[in-house]
C-alpha cells in the first residue's frame, strides 16, 4: 500500500499527471522547530530534475506546500500534509507511446493490475511519486537529528561498470565511512560520487549512454552515523530487514545489501565476526570491526549502519526498441519524452529519506520499550 | 514484531530454551486440505539440524502439533495455530559464554535492547524462531499451489568462495530456473546446489571450515514460477520490497537482489529492458528476456520471479576468539556449543516459506481488488 | 492515529486554522466512474455548517479537490487524495479563550498530550476534521451500491429529552427501517428526523436551548440495508466492534448501540432469539425477527443491520462558565465563537460515512476470502 | 482479524473443540516478574465456567502453560505465548444440532463466511476463544499497575430487569466508582454485583429463567482509575473509539456508552460540561464533575474512565425453538448442551481484560511521544 511506517508513518499520493502529489505525515514530535525553506526544501531540491545537463530537463520547481500539522513553524503532534503541485507535466510527450507498453516499464504491469491505463503509463510508478517520501524523510531526518544527533549520507559509488572502491573490509572505506558529509557529496557536483578520482569517469560514462540515447545504472551507498543502540524489532522487522524493504521499494533499485554483504558470504566466521572492546571514550563497548554494518541480531548495536543499493538502467531510453503493443503486435517503439539518462544521483536523497523514514519509526518504538523495562524494573 | 503480513499473516513465538516454539497463522483459506504429515512435516524436516554431518549434531525431531483452526484435516479459515515442542536444549552448553557477548552474534544487542540477557543468550535471534515461519510457509505455499500451481524452489548457489553460475543474463541459468525442481535441488544431497560440478567443491569447502573450527557463508538462489500476474502493492509494498523485507529478516542473511540484481546496474537500458512479444500458447504478452526478475514498477509480471539471498558465516565458532565481556573486559571466548558451520543449506526451506508467506498475502490482496474491478466495470 | 481500515483505508489531514483539510484513500477499486459534483459533493453538502438557522453561521462551501487518483472522471485505483480549504476561519474569535481549556471540550487534553497548544485549542477534535471522512465515505458508498446496492441511511432519533419511538422489537420502527430513504430524511427540513409528530418538537428544543445560550445532545439512528453476508473478522474486528469503533472516533459521541441494544438486555432467549426461515423470494434463509441487529457472532448475516449514536450537548456553549486557567486560577470563561446549539442533525453524513468505510473493508477482505474459499475447494 | 493492538499487541487462537486456546502477546515490557499463579491464574478462574450452580457445570480448569517469553518468572520482552488446554469438550452434546444453525448464534454466520461447518457450531464465536483475552489482558494489567498504579474493576450493574442504580450524574454511583474494589465485587457473590441491595434480585432473576430453562441479559458496567493523562490517538484511534471496539468484541455485546453516555444527550451543555479546578492534592487541573467519563476529545484527562457494556442473553437455551434447518426446512430445534442462564458475571474478567489491553497499547504510544516531545523542546 502506499503507507509506510508504524508510529512515524507516512502515506503518500500522487502520480505525475494529477494536481500534485505529497503525503500525510503521522507520528510528527510535537513542538519540533520546522520550516520549509531550511528543513524541507533542500532535500527535495537536491531530488529535483534538471539540476545539471545530466539529468531530466523537465523544469519543475518542486516547492512544498505544507497544509496541516504545523503552525508558526512548528509542529503541532498532528498529521502533517505536504504537496507539491505538478506543474510541467506536458501529458501528450507520452500520447504515442500508449499503444505500446513501454519495456520494463510499469505500464504493462499497472494495465494488468488495475485493469486500466493512466495517461502517465506507470501511475505510481513514476518518480514523482518519490517526492512524498523525501519531504516525509526531511521531517524523520530532522526529528532524529535532534534525538542523537544521528548523521545519513549517501553517495554514488558506482555508475555502469565505473565503481569507487567501497570494500567493506578495506580500512579506508570505513574511514571514509566516517567522515563523508553530505557537502562534500555535493561538492562533487550533481554526480555525488565523493572518491573524486572516479567521479569524472562516471560523469563520461552516462554521457557515453547519453550520446547513444541510452541509459545506465548505478549504485547508492549510504551511511548512519550516530544511529542509537537497539533499534530493530525481531523477528520480522530486524532493522536491515525494514532497511531493505525501503530501499527496494524506490523504484528502479534491484538489490540491497548491509555491512559485508555478498562478499561477506566469502569471509569466515574467524575473520567475519567483530570482536568487542571497551572504548573509554564511549563508555561502552565497540565492535573493533564492523562487517556486521551496525545491526547484530537485527538490532542496531551503535556502529556504522552502511548498506548499498542498485538501480537498474532508466527503462525508458529514446532509441528505438523492437517489442510488441498492448495487443499483441510487434513493432517499435520510439520514445519522445525527457528523461534521465541515470537516475543514480538523484536517488541520494530518497535513499536517505527512506532511511530516515525507517530509524525515527524504530526509534519511537524502541524509546517506548526503554520506557516501559524502567516501570517494571522499579 | 512478530507478525508479518496483511492479510495471509503469522505471528511468531518462542526461543530456544523455552517450551516450544511456533505461529499462529492468520487468513487461511477455509475448506483447505491439511495434513501434517503430508503438508507441513517436510519442510520443517529440511529446516531441521542433524541431517547430515554437515549440519549441527543436535538432534531435535521437530514434530509439529496443531493446536487450532483445522479439524479432520481440514482448515477452518480460523487462526491456525502450530508449535514445536523444545527438546534437546541443554542450556548450560552456553553458560560459559555467558560474561562475554558473542562476537557479531546477537548477544550484546539483545541485552542493550531489552535489558537483561535471556538464558539463550540471543533470546529470538536463535535458528530456531524460523521454525514457525517454515510451519506456516507451508500452508501458505500449499494454498499458492491450489490456486495457481505456483512453484517455489530455493538452493545454494555459492558456499564459501565456491559459486555455480548464476548470471542473470546467460541462457542455461535462465533454463535451470525453469526446471530446477525442490526433488533435484534435494537429490544432490544436504549441499543442495543443484549445480554437480560444484556441489562437491562446496561440500569440500564446509568440510575445509569445519576442520578449522571456523564458519562460511553462502548465496540461496530462488525461484517463484507461475506467480500470478498483478502481485504487489506500490509504492511501497512493491512485490521486490516485501521479498526483500522478508529475505532480510532471516537470521544471518546480508543482502538481497532480483532479476538482474547488482549485476544489472552496469548493462546499459537497451539491453537490459525486456521486450515484449505475444505468446500464442499463453495466450497474452509475455518478455523475451528476464532481467527484470518477474517484477516491474514493484508488481509481478508473470515471468519468473527469482533472486539471491546471502548469507553471512555463523557467528558461532568453536575457535577461540579475543573479544571482550560484557563488563568490558578483555579476554578469551571458546564456545562449546554445537552450531553449524554452515547453514546456507538449512536456509533453503526457510528462504522458500518466506517467499510463500509474501505471495500469499499479496495473491488474496490482489484478488479482492480484482473482484472490485468487476464490480465497478458493470 | 489518523488512519482507519486495511484494505479500504483513509488517513485524514487538518485542523481548523490551517490551509486545508482532507484525506488520502487507498484501496479504492479501479476503474469506477467518480465525479465530484455528483459523487462526493453532496454528502459534503449535508455535514456544512449553515445549512440553517438551527446550526452555525459560519459560511464554508466546503469544496472538495481531488488531487489525485482520478482521471477523466475514473479512479486509477491508485491512493485517492483530496482536500477542501479552509477558507472563513477567523482565528481570533477563540483568542479570548486563550487562558482557559474549554470544558468538556479537547483543549486540556491536547495541551497535556501534545505538550503545546494549537490556535484552534483542540487540534483535530474540531468538527472540521470530519470533511475527510465525509469525501472518504461517499468513495466507499458509491462502491458498496454498485457492489450490492448497499443502502445507508441515518436519521435523527432524538434531540435532548425529544425522542422518536425507535423500540427494536416494535414492527413499525423496523418497518421505517426497511423503507426509509435519505430523500425522506432531508425532506423534513435540517433536523432530520423522518417521524414528522416529532419532528417539529425537536426543532423547538434546539431553540429553546439555543435561546438559553446553551446546547443540548441527541442520538442518529442509522440502518444498513442490502449489506452482503459474512461481513465481520471475528474474533477482534467483529462488524458491530468496527461499528463501535467508527462510531465512537466521531466527535462528541458518548454511545453505541446496534440490534436490540442496551433495551435487549432484559428480554430473555426465548424472545431474543431471531428464528430462522427459508425466505422462497431471497432464495435464502432469513430470520424472522432481528433482534441481532444483521449481525450475528460478529458477521453480517444479511438482515439489516441498524444501530443507534449518543451525541452529547456541544461543549461550546454561549454562557459564561465558571471554571479555571490552564495555569489554575478559577475565573469565568464567555465563549464568542460561532457554534451549533445541536450537532446531532450534522452528524448523518458523517455517521454514513464512518458505516461506509468500515463496509467497504470488510467487504473486501471476505471477497478475498471468498476466492480462496473457490480455489481451495476444487 | 484475532490480532488486537499497536506495541502491546495480542493474538489468539482457538474453538472450543480443538487442543488448546490461547495468545501470542507481543510488546511485554522486558524484566517484568510475572507468575502463572499470582499473576495470570486468578483472572482465568474469575471468567472459568462452573464457579457456581449459576452458570455452566462443564468443570474445565483453564490451567495456563505459558510457552516462551518468560524466563525465572521474569518476562523477556520476546512474544509470549499461552495456552489452556481443551479437555472437557464432548463434542457430541453438539451433535444433534447440526441440522439446524442455532437462531442468534454464530454457526449461519459462520457456514456462510466460511463455507463449512466446524464441530463446534460458531467457531470461534465460542466463549472459550476469550481465554487468550483474559491470559493477555492479566498480563497488561500487571505492566498499568506498574507503571502507574491503574485500577479496573468491573462488576454487574443490571441482569434483565434488575438493575442497580448507575446514573452518572449521581454523587453516590460517582463514589462508588471511586472506591469499588475486585475484591468487593467478588465478595457478593458469584453474582459480582456490589449493590447488596439488589444483588439478590439479579440472582433470582437468573434463577427464574433457568428454572424456564431460558436466559437473560445484563450489563457491565467499569471503572478505571489512575489512567495516566494524555491516552488515545485522534481522530480514529480516540481512546473512547478503542474502548468501544474492544468492548463490542467480547461474544454478546450489543453496546457501549462511555461518561454520561445515552442518559447524557438531554442534558445540556451548561449542566454537562465538566468546569476545571486547581486540585492541590494532585498538584493539577481537575474537573469539578465527570460526565465525560475522563475521556476529552478522545484523550484521557485524568478523571475515572467509566463504561457501561450491554450483553444480550444467551442464544443457547434449552427450551424448544422453532426455526428452519440449514436446508430451509421448518422444525423444532431442541438444545442439550450445558450453557449458562447469564454469561454476564464471567463477562467482568473479560471486561477488565480487553481495558487493560486497550490502555496498555496505548500507554506504551503515548510514552513514545513523550520521548519525542523531550527530545525536540531542547
Amino acid at each position: 500500500m502506499s503507507t509506510f511506517g508504524t508510529l512515524f508513518k507516512v502515506t503518500t499520493f500522487g502520480e505525475s499527471h494529477c494536481q500534485s502529489v505529497g503525503c500525510i505525515v503521522e507520528g510528527v514530535p510535537p513542538g519540533m522547530p520546522l520550516r520549509v525553506a531550511e528543513d524541507l526544501q533542500p532535500q527535495l531540491s537536491r531530488r529535483r530534475p534538471g539540476q545539471s545537463k545530466l539529468s531530466t530537463p523537465r523544469n519543475e520547481r518542486d516547492a512544498v506546500i505544507v497544509q496541516s500539522g504545523v503552525e508558526f513553524d512548528t509542529t503541532l503532534g498532528t498529521p502533517l500534509a505536504m504537496l507539491v503541485k505538478n506543474e510541467d507535466h506536458r501529458p501528450n510527450d507520452y500520447k504515442g507511446t500508449d499503444q505500446y507498453p513501454r519495456p520494463s516499464h510499469a505500464d504493462f504491469t499497472y494495465a494488468e493490475k488495475y485493469g486500466l491505463q493512466a495517461s502517465s503509463g506507470g501511475g505510481r510508478a513514476s518518480a514523482r511519486e518519490t517526492i512524498g517520501r523525501v519531504a516525509a524523510g526531511a521531517v524523520a531526518e530532522k526529528f532524529l537529528k535532534l534525538a542523537s544527533g544521528v548523521e545519513i549520507v549517501a553517495f554514488v559509488s558506482q555508475i555502469g561498470s565505473v565503481a569507487m572502491q567501497r570494500d567493506p573490509f578495506d580500512k579506508n572505506f570505513q574511514h571514509l565511512l566516517n567522515t563523508i558529509t553530505r557537502e562534500k557529496v555535493d561538492s562533487v557536483g550533481f554526480i555525488r560520487c565523493p572518491d573524486t578520482s572516479v567521479a569524472g569517469d562516471m560523469v563520461k560514462e552516462i554521457e557515453k549512454y547519453r550520446g547513444q540515447q541510452d541509459s545506465i545504472g548505478g549504485v547508492v551507498t549510504c551511511v548512519v552515523r550516530n544511529c542509537p543502540i537497539g533499534l530493530g524489532e525481531p523477528c520480522f522487522d530486524k532493522l536491515e530487514a525494514l532497511l531493505a524493504h525501503a530501499m527496494l521499494s524506490i523504484p528502479a533499485s534491484k538489490g540491497f545489501e548491509f555491512g559485508s554483504g555478498f562478499a561477506g558470504v566469502s569471509v569466515p566466521g574467524s575473520q567475519h565476526n567483530d570482536p568487542f572492546y571497551f572504548d573509554e571514550e564511549a563508555g561502552r563497548l565497540r565492535t573493533r570491526t564492523n562487517n556486521s554494518g551496525g545491526i547484530q541480531g537485527g538490532i542496531s548495536n551503535g556502529e556504522n549502519i552502511y548498506f548499498n543499493v542498485a538501480f537498474k538502467s532508466v527503462a525508458t531510453i529514446s532509441q528505438e526498441q523492437h517489442t510488441a503493443t498492448y495487443e499483441g503486435k510487434d513493432g517499435v517503439l520510439a520514445s519522445k519524452g525527457r528523461h534521465d539518462p541515470a537516475v543514480t544521483p538523484r536517488a541520494i536523497p530518497i535513499v536517505e529519506s527512506m532511511a530516515a523514514l525507517v530509524l525515527a519509526d524504530q526509534l519511537l518504538i524502541q524509546r517506548s520499550r526503554d520506557y516501559s523495562r524502567g516501570v517494571v524494573a522499579k
